[in-house]
């Protein structure tokens, strides 16, 4: 049975590691850090960094928590055990070009009565505009580093992030998915305990370099102010998402969580209009083409 | 038995009334109609108001729909009836200046089978800068308008309001609160449903001439680059409370009600900063020490 403090220890190393890149790649704003503690038991370095030159807000989560399971959480689990533990690193990144993407990613570990013993975790990609290289980039290395450790993981991970990441109130994904997955188990992946945590790992270390190509990709390009009023219309959606369907943002909301931790995924400004349509063939109606499950990138 | 048709009637009436009114208070912006179907029957007036003079974002909808509840709103009310009826009036007003406040309001009638007659709704107050004077003009106003019908009313309905427009996971009320009220009839309040649609008819036109009156209060008031700021922060606020908590946001999602006619009710621009903490004794800071319950205003 794999140590949980080993795999929050390791979790921790990679929330150094990306924070370093991070910083590395916006050359200007650095992640201030709050150390926090939770009333029933454990706590986390929430990292923020604000008004840099790439990254216009963004935060690098790490949490150990455990303690009592609430009542609410134990129904939708659907379990009777309540000692939980659950550790992971939590991040979303929304830079000021708009033609850099957004990104979100998770690793986290959970564990119940130290009988039930959960990984789950996920990158999924939200570009302004969808450029077709660059999607296929990164939908090549996420399969890359799936393909490592179980032939199955990118398809089934790939078609579970277009179930997940999904607006379903406005029948669109949020953005070009990526790879999303929860409660995995020996049992079910053949794989060890062991191989899941390395998978996890894997996949957090695959976090920074992949988004620091795409940022570097495009974060000099010039953009109009309409591209900019664009960028507040689709951050306006990952609002909606966020706030409407997200299952992390639920449970925190719902366990009474670290609310600035929890709602750092919003963005500094967002935007609503009534009724917006992009023009016909313009740049933002292919992007909204794009906007579905099941597309092939990798 | 009142004839729902009269009922929609009437709430259409208020409808054209409180355009017309909100028109003259703006002075440039006009509102633009949609007159929409749905597929499982009724339909609705849908119209927005974007980019006037004091109102930068809002809409004042009216629907009548019927037809086939969904199984999830008859779990939800815990009934086993399906034939539904449902009309009323939504507003949600942004308007331009932060010394202006925000505003909804909302009357509706639902009937389940003909049997189960329900009225509903409310109007509430959120200034991004809370001004004591128009705070107990506006609770004032209400107080009149329920006094009229119920003795009760107010109090009771002022009460639920406080507990009905809260933001659990900020621990904040949404705004100053007003009036809020659901399932009202006669066996509960000893009032006829005569009477009951009366009063529903009275607060609908309460609405306009004292929303006029608090705009035309500020809406010349000089504000500065920081005000403008705290305006934003606050509709991000708004726009938690209506994506996480509104009942009524929530039943049209679910029930796949027409989308934009649902969000009309979020701001052209919001904005959310990490962890932002006012000034001790700013006016922000005392705004947000007035955002809880129970503070009596009339």
């Amino acid at each position: 049975m794999i140590d949980k403090e080993r795999i929050a220890e390791a979790y921790q190393r990679i929330q150094d590691e990306i924070c370093a890149a991070l910083e590395t790649l916006d050359g200007k704003a650095k992640f201030k850090e709050e150390v926090w503690e939770r009333e029933g038991g454990g706590g986390g370095r929430t990292r923020v960094i604000q008004g840099g030159d790439v990254l216009e807000k963004g935060g690098v989560n790490f949490s150990a928590v455990h303690g009592q399971l609430p009542e609410i959480v134990k129904k939708s689990f659907g379990v009777d055990e309540d000692e939980f533990f659950a550790t992971g690193v939590s991040i979303v990144l929304h830079p000021h070009n708009p033609h850099v993407p957004i990104i979100h990613m998770n690793i986290r570990y959970f564990e119940l009565n130290e009988q039930i013993r959960w990984f789950g975790g996920g990158i999924d990609l939200t570009p302004h505009y969808v450029v077709d290289e660059d999607a296929r980039y990164f939908h090549t290395a996420l399969k890359a580093v799936c393909d490592r450790h179980h032939s199955d993981f990118y398809p089934d991970f790939k078609a579970w992030a277009d179930r997940y990441f999904f607006i379903k109130h406005r029948n669109e994904t949020r953005g070009i998915g990526g790879v999303f997955y929860d409660k995995l188990t020996p049992e079910k992946t053949g794989l060890s305990e062991e191989q899941l945590f390395d998978f996890s790992c894997d996949l957090g270390r695959t976090f920074a370099p992949v988004y620091c190509e795409l940022a570097n990709r495009r974060r000099h390009q010039p953009f109009s102010a309409k591209e900019k009023e664009w960028q507040l219309l689709r951050r306006g959606r990952y609002v909606e998402f966020n706030l409407v369907y997200d299952a992390g943002t639920k449970f925190g909301l719902e366990t009474n969580g670290r609310i600035e931790s929890i709602l750092m995924s919003l963005p500094t400004q967002a935007s609503w209009l009534y009724d917006f349509k992009p023009a016909p063939n313009s740049e933002e109606q292919k992007t909204l083409d794009l906007l579905k499950k099941g597309i092939e990138w990798a």
